[in-house]
């Protein structure tokens, strides 16, 4: 496993090739990841999410900054759904980040949103892994937007980030279900808006009628101010950092450690077991061309999807059905 | 088929039944969506995506009452993740909406977001399909956020209207991966705000950029002002209404309609796929145990998800490895 041994050392080369390989399927990628896997674990793994617009990769940009004065190595994914329209979501503030590029204790990279099977959310996995094998101190994740898929990958997480602006409409309201039940901070970025207040108010009342247990983590409510002033920005900044290092602290010795590593573990589980039982088949379908036959029948209306997907479960299941 | 037969005579208490049995997975809903599956196909399915607050519902709201003039029967479907803390994303459109309750013409039905095998896109397929059997003209499908699973539930539609308003920042940037792609209609709402003009002309710009076949459908940019200003408002919608019925015609009349209608197919036939093949091998390693066992190997380290998940791929799948 040379590859394996490089990435340990904290190659950054031969880990920007293999976190590629994860995002392009190839197949070979397969068992460096799986040589690395005992190697992980040691890093702290940050997710940070929120609407488009709501400031992340600034803060991510601070973060950066901050751990390093705090000595931390520090890994930074970007999950980031590209389109031919807009060329990736955030160019400005990635360039921004790319000041980094010449400290060799932070490794960033992106991730591009391909195919349909849910191999996005197994790719920030594996990619994860690479990071944390590497022995980067800190992982932190930025994705795009509230979609499910985002609250899919925020499970990777210990520590999870909900980043809000004041001005957005109804903040509060368009929080898509899952993210607020799993977020850890509460982050009001650009609180120089107007609106800041109430919006951290309403969080503040969320959080307090929110049944958290005894011993259990209370999210705090930070707010950070205008980027544009650095200063006061980097005040808040490493209050904001703290907190995230002040979390983890709190994991490590709680007795939701447990909870929240198998809650991990059972994520990356199911993502892995999606991708290994849907693609034999449906590689399968389509090599055959069985998948398009099975359109043609449909388009007749001589069969309905239900049965066709059920003969194909016959067909390709054996000792579950 | 006692409920199949209820429902293709519009019983709307049958088909509200079979779609709550549809969301909650419901052994039993399969037959009767095999059913019904040969009466499908007449309805003109549209799609309405945008941010949260992008005024979705109110459009929609508009669009029934446009349509209903226009002696069309329609049925609604909210596909709305809900929350403990939210308690469904936009209630107060919602009970808006249901001022045309009392039509016998009008049929409005939410699905909330549940699991996590990908199981609400299907369902979103299934719904729309016994909205289809009940006679209706048209069906309106309204998605919260521009996460993946909207651009997936999106498929579903003959005619994709996409909604954006001024001042939510950087608008275009925001959107999601593949929504602009397969957008036939964008719609600027609240267009009597500050920068609805730059936002249109963006669109425009996009749009011209956008390599268009000949013969080929080019998404117009319509505008909506303030639904405070009822007369307006009733205006531009009748607009927005109109052009939604002239793309099905260009549609039905077009070379065009085979791919719209065979990429519909094509999606429904793998989310059904998705269900069958999935469903069976993760509901054997619930009910084993196993699932709890392999998660502790990985917290031990002993084994890796890739390793394991292929093992459970050799026991369960046949004829595809």
């Amino acid at each position: 496993m040379e590859t394996g041994k490089k990435i340990k050392a904290g190659d950054v080369r031969a880990a920007s090739r293999l976190i590629r390989d994860i995002e392009d399927s190839v197949p070979e990628s397969k068992s460096t990841i799986k040589h690395l896997f005992p190697y992980t674990g040691k890093a702290q793994v940050v997710g940070i999410t929120g609407s488009p617009g709501a400031g992340k990769s600034t803060l991510v940009d601070g973060l950066i900054e901050s751990s390093r004065k705090k000595e931390k190595t520090v890994g930074v994914l970007a999950v980031d759904p590209t389109s031919p329209f807009t060329g990736g979501a955030t160019l400005g503030d990635r360039i921004r980040m790319q000041r980094h590029a010449e400290d060799p204790g932070v490794f960033i990279r992106s991730l591009a949103t391909r195919g349909s099977l849910g191999g996005l959310s197994k790719a920030v996995g594996d990619a994860i892994h690479v990071m944390d094998a590497m022995g980067k101190d800190v992982i932190f994740v930025e994705t795009v937007g509230t979609g499910q898929q985002e609250v899919e990958i925020i499970h990777y997480a210990h520590t999870v980030l909900v980043v809000l602006v004041p001005g957005m409409g109804d903040e509060i309201q368009a929080i898509k279900a899952g993210i607020m039940e799993i977020a850890d901070i509460f982050v009001v970025n650009k609180a120089d808006r107007e609106g800041a207040g109430k919006l951290q108010r309403e969080l503040m009342t969320m959080i307090e009628m929110s049944k958290i247990p005894p011993g259990g983590w209370r999210p705090p409510v930070l707010t950070i101010g205008n980027s544009f002033k650095p200063e006061e920005f980097a005040i808040d900044i490493e209050k904001l950092s703290s907190k995230v290092f002040e979390h983890y602290e709190y994991l490590v010795n709680s007795e939701f450690i447990g909870d929240r590593l198998r809650r991990k573990t059972t994520h990356e589980l199911l993502e892995a077991l999606r991708v290994s039982i849907l693609e034999p088949v449906m590689r399968m379908l389509v090599s055959t061309g069985e998948l398009n036959r099975m359109v043609d029948i449909l388009m007749r209306k001589e069969s309905d999807p239900c049965s066709l997907s059920e003969e194909v479960a016959k067909k390709y299941l054996q000792g579950c059905l």
